[in-house]
């Protein structure tokens, strides 16, 4: 692509030769590559929305509200509902998907001369977000099981300064947990640290990416828990996962209302359509539909893992990493996974190359797409191995 | 607001002190205050919505094309018939709002150690878009009647060497037509501009914001003409404006190919819902009803400006900017602009305190909130000329 870009444009040198980021958008019989939910939804989710997006279209011709008052709402009502967390509307906010809750962030707390630090392997948009808002991007690596090396991220805060901490519970690709302690350790620790640049009383946001969070198992604390001892700490979370409306666009945050006011500063006016607002909120009125497979999707999760580790390749049995997300990172040992997927795709069957080198992730879609994944999988690797 | 942002956040230093962008969402009987087109949408399109909006939600499960491909289609059959110009899907791309246009213009041509040049007085959000992505922002002044001082852009062009020239046509808040062949010669000049920092072969990229163009006196050319013959040329639209559709947020660009590409690189994935791109297709679809009062509109900016040329201030006759938008600078010498601002709105009528000290802007809204309008602002202005 980057060949068609003349080279008398403007375009910023560190996004030369640069592509657009995304997974292939191809039109195949079984997509288990973008972590969505394969649920559609219901005909009464189709009726609520289809109601409420006509009572608002008369109104089209006017911007929408700017706060999003209604929808904040609504995000409250459901994480009291999902995490058991009380939060005021000034605690939240909203934008068009996590990313944009996540470049805001950026915009509001990174830039030039700051860095924000992760726990590779990760989510690749963080990156990202990093380069569109000219921040520094440090990682730790994550112990081998892919837990968190909670020593090597402190000893990072110390050393980098960054004016983010972004972890990431469950991760992505990896679909590993953040346990509790570990998230309050890096809590105490950052108000020890002066952000760089910034002198020793600014301390480090520590943001939390929950977009999986509602698949972790049953029991398992959130960050949420933690919102009201930490004025530093921002949760984001998404509609576009367990709650089963990736093609609306809606992620929002939860954080002390000090956050939320710098998000305003930098977010765009009326960054939120009327249409988004009426069709989340028809949404939030149908939250038991709306998640009502994330139980069996976390069962078919361990039933997934289960069969992966005892397939085997060369003679070993794959590894599995511990998810507490709707997807499974597994391999560990293919030396070649770019062939692996595309003999996969070339069955009708796409998950993503992704993650550390010898690993692919697959993500849990309906019995009948995952029964067609294994057999896939199966057929695929036996045919590998004979060549 | 920035009291409540504790100083221990690392909230960038250029931020602190700074509000959240936007006129105040009052509920007010009259609102003439953000340029909105005040003609809702007909049944006819309501029921279109409705209908191509229930027909998606059943996916909203799926993510977005990202491409949007079926949208820039309609951008490209919709300028054809406003414009006359035929473009290629490659050519356009849309956005949540033409404000994230810009910003993603800014993200990829902007950034620290460049800098974006525009024509004061101008849109007040530049700035912003260049705050938020650390790129300088200077401005030429404009002629005396809001024309463009072309000389001085030249000259400031040369001595800046900006990344990117930004004009805006009709201007916001002066409702100045650009005109062509001051553009060109603009355009010819970016050809021997070399960048700052960039060397001598990378030239300027010039947007021209067509937010309000419809707007413009019939037979008035736009810069799309432009677009075949210059690769550096971007042309931002809008459907909020003429097209009545503001609370869709749906902004978008027309330029080479290589432009588009650039964008793609910094564009958040997934960036316009599925619903957000079922409701532009279907109001799309209705071209003709949901630019059935342009006409009217242009007629009543015609009227409304010659009514205020005949009201006096301190015995002189109000000053109006010549506008082609839907909107009218007005005044010129108004000394406390916030007093009639307040006089206004304490009797239902909404407008707004912007551009230059003494003068104030309205937009045109139905014929009935423009009678309440004038008849409003002559008591107001009798009164405190009483004062």
């Amino acid at each position: 692509m980057s060949e068609l870009i003349p080279s008398s444009l403007p375009l910023r040198n560190d996004l030369v030769g640069e592509e657009p980021y995304g997974a292939p958008q191809l039109d195949v019989p079984v997509c288990l590559n973008v972590n969505e939910n394969p649920y559609e939804p219901t005909l009464s989710v189709v009726d609520e929305i289809t109601r409420d997006v006509r009572s608002i279209v008369p109104t089209l011709n006017r911007y929408p509200d700017r706060e999003h008052i209604a929808l904040r709402e609504a995000f409250c009502k459901y994480l009291e509902r999902e995490s058991g967390v009380t939060l005021e509307v000034e605690q939240v906010w909203g934008a068009n998907g996590s990313n944009e809750i996540m470049l805001q962030l950026f915009q509001a707390f990174g830039g030039p001369g700051r860095k924000a630090l992760g726990a590779a392997p990760t989510y690749s948009m963080y990156p990202e977000y990093a380069r569109d808002t000219f921040t520094g991007w440090a990682t730790v690596q994550r112990n081998s099981d892919f837990s968190l090396d909670l020593e090597g991220l402190l000893t990072a805060m110390e050393r980098e300064r960054p004016s983010i901490v972004l972890l990431t519970s469950p991760n992505n690709p990896t679909g590993t947990i953040l346990p509790m302690d570990q998230l309050e350790k890096v809590l105490q620790a950052s108000q020890h640290i002066g952000v760089e640049g910034a002198g020793p009383h600014v301390h480090p946001v520590v943001v939390v990416d929950e977009a999986y969070i509602e698949f972790r198992n049953l029991g398992t604390p959130t960050a949420l828990d933690l919102l009201g001892s930490y004025s530093n700490l921002a949760v984001s979370r998404t509609m576009s996962k367990a709650f089963a409306f990736a093609g609306a666009r809606v992620g929002y945050v939860a954080a002390d209302r000090g956050i939320i006011d710098c998000l305003r500063i930098v977010r765009m006016p009326y960054h939120l359509s009327a249409i988004t607002q009426a069709t989340a909120l028809a949404a939030f009125k149908h939250t038991d539909e709306q998640l009502g497979q994330v139980n069996h999707l976390r069962e078919v999760r361990e039933e997934t893992a289960e069969w992966l580790r005892l397939q085997t390749w060369h003679g070993k049995p794959l590894q599995v990493a511990a998810s507490q997300s709707n997807f499974l990172l597994f391999g560990g040992s293919f030396e070649d996974r770019d062939r692996i997927f595309e003999e996969l795709l070339k069955r009708g069957v796409l998950i993503r190359v992704v993650g550390p080198e010898g690993w692919m992730r697959v993500c849990m879609g309906k019995d009948e797409e995952m029964a067609r994944f294994r057999k896939t999988l199966a057929e695929v690797l036996a045919k590998l191995e004979e060549e």
